[in-house]
């Protein structure tokens, strides 16, 4: 699927079919996760790590602590950032900015590649951080930043509204419109 | 360009031709900007805001607070969290979190389009906001949060290392490996 298209056509998906998600296309969307950039190239030390979730119970736990996980699917990913790889690294900094920034690159690479390979998934930030912890035995100093869930959409969701770009781009100066 | 290819072959450029930058290509990159997903949809409200920066003597200035901002391009975009809209319609959550990730991932689309167009991009963090605050004249309650530089690249750059999924992915439970 074409760039444009899928940034274009990608929309959040929060109703499932059963089915489960193909292991090779979970991998696919890993990697495409694994590709986005990340501040000072700093992913290469493990700074973004990956939690798949794809047991029943533990999707169930997750959901009871996520507001925002709406609706029941057969697979999620939870990306967290190493934030004390990051501060070993990069410093306060790398510790509280880039990582939040980095997470979120992947996100949107897994959600574009995941639209591509004809399921939908959903970014969610509402979430209980303590208790997906403790759920999943994340240890000390590794914090859960997004957490994308994904399956097969039982139906295509409508366009929410989106601001034209008009109303949001300036140019050379804050406030001078780019687009009349 | 396929999304597949566009995630595994874009890379963060860093030294550009002098060429300018098309008005149509630059409307679409900010299109593939303004279409990423926002945290309860708070994009329509106008939260992520885009400073588009073309004229040269702005973009010299800008790239003397920025240390990160390597060389000299035709184009950078400034992506920018309205702190304000986004406290005012999300409160604390919103204001300090989901605008940050909100760019992010507008930025990814940015870099996806920029690549699949021809373009190479890099995202930047290490910038004064400050500076950049009073260079652009940007407001009180609107946070410089990414920027991305833009152009014709005039080498391809090398692969950097990217981490293997294996050393960074678990499977329902942290520190559990989906690949062996």
């Amino acid at each position: 699927m074409d760039v444009w298209d899928a940034v274009r056509g990608r929309r959040s998906v929060r109703k499932f079919k059963d089915d489960q998600v193909e292991d090779e296309l979970i991998r696919k969307i890993l990697e495409a996760g694994r590709w986005a950039p990340s501040g000072s190239n700093m992913q290469m030390w493990g700074t973004r790590k990956f939690v798949v979730i794809k047991d029943k119970k533990t999707l169930d736990m997750i959901r009871k602590v996520s507001p925002g996980y709406l609706g029941t699917t057969p697979l999620a990913v939870l990306v967290c950032s190493d934030q004390k790889v990051a501060y070993q690294k990069c410093g306060k900094l790398g510790r509280d900015y880039l990582t939040i920034a980095d997470c979120a690159m992947a996100v949107e690479n897994m959600l574009l590649m995941a639209y591509s390979l004809g399921l939908g998934g959903c970014p969610v930030k509402s979430f209980s951080s303590t208790a997906l912890k403790h759920i999943l035995e994340i240890p000390e100093g590794v914090e859960p930043e997004l957490m994308v869930v994904i399956g097969y959409p039982s139906k295509k969701p409508s366009t929410p509204p989106k601001i034209p770009l008009e109303k949001i781009t300036y140019v050379d100066k804050y406030g001078d419109k780019l687009f009349k």
